[in-house]
């Protein structure tokens, strides 16, 4: 018997969406636990001993009892969940460059495009802290900066690895499709705009809640 | 006959160093073409359309001429290196697990133990901008906490990842083991440490430049 899957997350946040977007393409069953990381639900003493040191979600428990394990990091969940399948290609450099565009999500395009949907359209302008307030200029030209590289990549592939959908697509999918919420326009970005139409028309697709 | 691999790198860059450790503990030749990241070498037309339109090293050219390949993202690049080897293990959960660590690496240690390091000992405080300065308490606090789930983790493992090396260690010793460079005390991570001991004894170890 399958092992029984756990998605500990907020259903606001992108990283956990791309979980739930890799088990719906894969047709896998994902049981889902929900905490409000704006009211610290993440950094409770049971979380931090149980689930997760670092404090954060989401989390995809494996298993149950005794014998659970637990894997944060959005992409790494993704990448358990999806092992042999074709959401990963299996040529040395198609996996690794599947894995470039999770790093560069990571990198360039979460800490920018994810944090200003977090900061505008969550938290709120008028919450936001001095500092905050004076990061905005330069994420949101970092943001634009990932935007163009990714429309500039998307220009002659249907897909960020090729002809299919990859691990690559559903990671940079899920803050991309909602980047005007962080003030970004997707409009600017044409090839990226028909990408997310096309990923939105996989079969099994699942929106953001 | 294998592929030419080439390393396009500043030698200051800790995530160069990772491809050039992976490719070390593996004996696999590697040549190595360097840029300046402070004078802006990377940012030329030329290396913007022939080598990486993010405009960042480290990138990995697999082959030269008409078929040559090039990989972006120091960790995809060390995945591509160590494919089929050791450094990646090939249980389900376990190499998940070490992705798991490699991404921590670039969302939640990289940005500030490494960026301290840039800020402090290469550019030099002096050099800073109001706005890198008033970052400096956070960036050290996110720094220190990546350090401490680091410890943490390590207290009953000699590896991230178990009982022997995979790339979760690789990608987290690159700046790691130059951390006081960046204002960070090791001595107050004792498993930290340790581990740092125990990575520069592996065979084929080489120091960074």
């Amino acid at each position: 018997m399958a092992d029984t899957l756990i998605l500990h997350e907020d259903p606001c946040s992108g990283n956990c969406y791309k979980i739930r977007l890799t088990a719906a393409l894969l047709g896998l069953p994902l049981e889902r636990r929900f905490y409000d990381i704006t009211k610290g639900e993440t950094r409770t003493p049971a979380f931090l001993a149980e689930v997760n040191a670092n404090g954060r979600i989401p989390v995809l428990q494996i298993g149950t009892g005794e014998g659970a394990r637990f894997l944060p990091e959005s992409n790494a969940a993704c990448w358990y969940l999806a092992a042999g399948s074709d959401l990963i290609p299996q040529g040395r450099f198609e996996q690794a460059d599947t894995l470039r565009w999770m790093f560069f999500e990571q990198y360039n395009h979460e800490p920018n495009v994810a944090t200003l949907r977090f900061w505008l359209a969550i938290l709120g302008e008028a919450a936001l802290s001095e500092d905050q307030r004076r990061m905005l200029p330069h994420k949101r030209e970092a943001g634009h900066a990932a935007l163009r590289v990714m429309d500039e990549h998307l220009a002659n592939r249907a897909f960020f690895c090729g002809e299919s959908v990859t691990l690559a697509d559903i990671a940079l999918f899920a803050y991309t499709h909602v980047a005007e919420e962080g003030g970004f326009t997707l409009s600017d970005h044409r090839h990226v705009a028909a990408w997310i139409d096309r990923v939105r028309a996989l079969p099994g697709f699942v929106p953001m809640d």
